[in-house]
């Protein structure tokens, strides 16, 4: 009978044929009408620095409109330089997570301004929040990633990535999550990471061990904390994962193939900075292209576009032999039953499409605005579900041998109490329970050391 | 903008390939043990009359045990009449529905004892609530055929099944449900459904308008009923689809395959006796196979391992070319999250294994004990999302032109309650609005005759 703590899901094979939407033909149309925006009209890039990384061969600058354009052959050469095989190195082995091929890795929720549970309803994220976030992904062996639970407001902008990289570096030994505002910001998160993980400068650049998000402003703009972000990334060789958010019937083209060749024209962008900068650096691509609600002009997830966008991303991404990273996500404002069926029809559209790691993929409400505590719980058992479903059966058809164990179904027999209230409890007694990994007290004081020396010194503005 | 009413939903045919747990070596291994059961120890059949159908070579009789075993080659003969083109046709050619190839069509939750809303609670099902049942099946194109959404306690059971057959033929004019509860129930149900229908008993018997569920006792058995039921349907022509109930760990072994072959030797019997009655007679591979909760002992639904059996039982209905019937289930006492998610992952899993009807698709609860209005629009809600999932994006990729319209999320926007709640207000609006389909006089009288002649008459009590 398999526990709360379940090691097969720490490694995740998905051994189903990925679904497609697009004709091989219609790929190689999307990836060529890309290259053609890209020559064409290339990307608008906020930051002067990430410009002047780009002069290079191939690259048509216009300085007083901030556009840089970006001819075929250059983008095929970074493509040529990127690696298909990434793998995150956690500080504890059994926490590497592969991210190519069949592999597939969950997150948390990340960026949420609000958090929400059933005792305190929604409020504004603290510290304290952020933490109890990095204490759950650390309890659920299918969360494989940490992130950015919540954004911590109660800790000044200049010291909150610190504050966060510390927790993560603290409570847990996943994979931590860098937010990307700006070069001091991103290189206090790098300078505590080499500490924790005992790194040298040189070791670090070899050895991705931290992520990081890189959000286009679409259509076709790169804004300045981004194009740095993509370029301090490629130089400490850590992960990025390059993710237009398109909206189409917004800032896209209604019809899918037109959202999704936009977004891949940003990601080619973002890929070509990320090699220009540093050849070899490990770039993700990432997608979030969802439509909007005809009622409401609201952005809507877990729809049938979105599902039929998943697949048709993840078929770009194969395309160009890259690791996929998709969401799960949905509009629903409280965690309900629209909550569970949104989420599970991203989480079916992520894992039919051949996703290599979903973001969002425990906690993520309201279309982001807010990561409640009862919906990671909800989410975590949907993903132990789906992990169970990727298990193979062994060579003799022998799959049901073992069964799983719900999280909610089985919390309390009997109980006839809605599953969100269940959720509460479980994530409740999870925190009451949780037990910090044990670490070498002289890394934990050299944390602290850089921490009370950052902070004494006022941190580092967010750039904007 | 898609309306509730969605002409689009009637026809639905999967793109995807089916999922596979099995190698087509486990399949035709699977597929020769079910051979070897019932060689050796066949089913044992609680009707005389079904078993004397049975007196043909190739069958072994024990009449003291009242067994009846099959070779292969009678089975291997039987395989070759069962069509595998087989089409449900309705009052209103719209709504005739294709069972075979990679169409899919969609049931309603069927057989519960009690229904359940917010306002009223869960009680024991009456007639009232039985044609509300049809009239919501009425209302949504997605939503193919008509079942039985509760037993209605206030008719006393010689009358039970005139009085649904009634309601279906008054109140909608989708393909309906018969109940197998003896040949006299059986036969009024007939008699009702070719008034309505203007067909002579020749015409009926060549022309599939009605189906029934054929439930096995596993393991091995068939009851009076059932074996009843079997015949009847098949000098009818009527549909029979043919579902062992297995829960491994419980009445089946407990892995996968093990399982599935018991299940797989079931199908084959009944699909037997059906053809040996009447050659040809249409016949459905049905499968209802999932596990027991390990902590409860109960039947679990919608869980990981019902998930693999339905990739795994599609495997094998598509061995034998027949069209597959799955269902939508979950163990979730009340509408809520867990009532979601359960069920997309028993959607999926019913739609990734290729299924090609779906029973219980909306309305099914608390393991099926109870249908319940709310979730009978939860489930619509995902089956319109699944539906569209299912449309093809067109030659230029063009499918995000239109956006799904959802029932819920779009309920009323800016507000807050619970999808349940929701559910509750779609649902009775949905009543409110109902329109009786429009009816030839002379029908509905010839239908109320029948009924007046049979109520005087007292029914036919139900077999047992």
């Amino acid at each position: 009978m398999r526990m709360q703590s379940e090691p097969a899901y720490r490694r995740l094979v998905n051994p189903y044929v990925p679904m497609r939407v697009f004709s091989d033909d219609q790929v190689a149309a999307i990836h060529a009408a890309a290259l053609t925006i890209l020559e064409n009209q290339g990307m608008k890039v906020l930051s002067r620095g990430a410009r002047e990384r780009l002069r290079v061969d191939g690259a048509v600058h216009d300085e007083a409109a901030q556009t840089v354009r970006l001819d075929r052959a250059l983008v095929g050469h970074c493509l040529g330089t990127a690696p298909r095989e990434i793998t995150l190195y956690a500080a504890s082995s059994e926490h590497d997570v592969p991210l190519s091929g069949r592999a597939v890795a969950f997150g948390p929720s990340s960026g949420a301004p609000n958090v929400s549970d059933l005792q305190r309803g929604r409020r504004a994220g603290t510290l304290a929040d952020y933490e109890d976030g990095v204490r759950l992904c650390q309890s659920y062996d299918v969360v494989h990633l940490l992130g950015a639970f919540t954004e911590p407001q109660d800790v000044p902008p200049p010291l909150r990535q610190l504050a966060m990289m510390h927790a993560q570096l603290r409570l847990a030994d996943k994979i931590p999550h860098t937010f990307c505002r700006g070069a001091a910001q991103i290189n206090d998160c790098f300078e505590l990471v080499r500490r924790a993980f005992g790194l040298s400068r040189e070791q670090f650049r070899e050895r991705p061990c931290t992520y990081t998000i890189i959000n286009t402003n679409s259509p076709l703009v790169l804004d300045a904390p981004m194009a740095d972000g993509i370029v301090e990334f490629a130089l400490a060789g850590q992960v990025q994962m390059i993710t237009p958010f398109t909206l189409s019937g917004a800032m896209a083209p209604v019809t899918l193939a037109g959202a999704l060749t936009l977004a891949h024209a940003e990601t080619l962008f973002g890929l070509s900075l990320a090699q220009v900068a540093r050849p070899g650096a490990p770039v993700v691509y990432g997608s979030f292209t969802s439509n909007v609600d005809m009622k409401s002009g609201s952005p809507a997830f877990g729809t049938p576009e979105y599902v039929k966008a998943q697949f048709g991303a993840g078929q770009m991404a194969r395309f160009l032999g890259l690791p996929w990273r998709s969401s799960n996500a949905t509009g629903s404002n409280i965690p309900d039953a629209q909550g569970a069926y949104e989420s599970q029809m991203s989480l079916w559209g992520a894992l039919l499409g051949g996703s290599n790691f979903v973001l969002h993929a425990a906690g993520w409400m309201e279309s982001g605005l807010t990561s409640s505590f009862e919906k990671f719980i909800l989410d975590v058992e949907q993903l132990q579900m789906l992990a169970e479903v990727l298990q193979p059966l062994g060579g003799d058809g022998n799959g049901i041998s073992h069964a799983y164990r719900p999280l909610l179904a089985g919390e309390s027999p009997g109980d006839d109490a809605d599953a969100t209230l269940r959720a509460n409890r479980v994530y409740r007694r999870a925190l009451a329970d949780y037990q910090t990994p044990a670490r070498d007290p002289a890394v934990l004081e050299a944390l602290d050391d850089y921490m009370r020396r950052r902070t004494d010194a006022g941190g580092s503005p967010p750039q904007t």
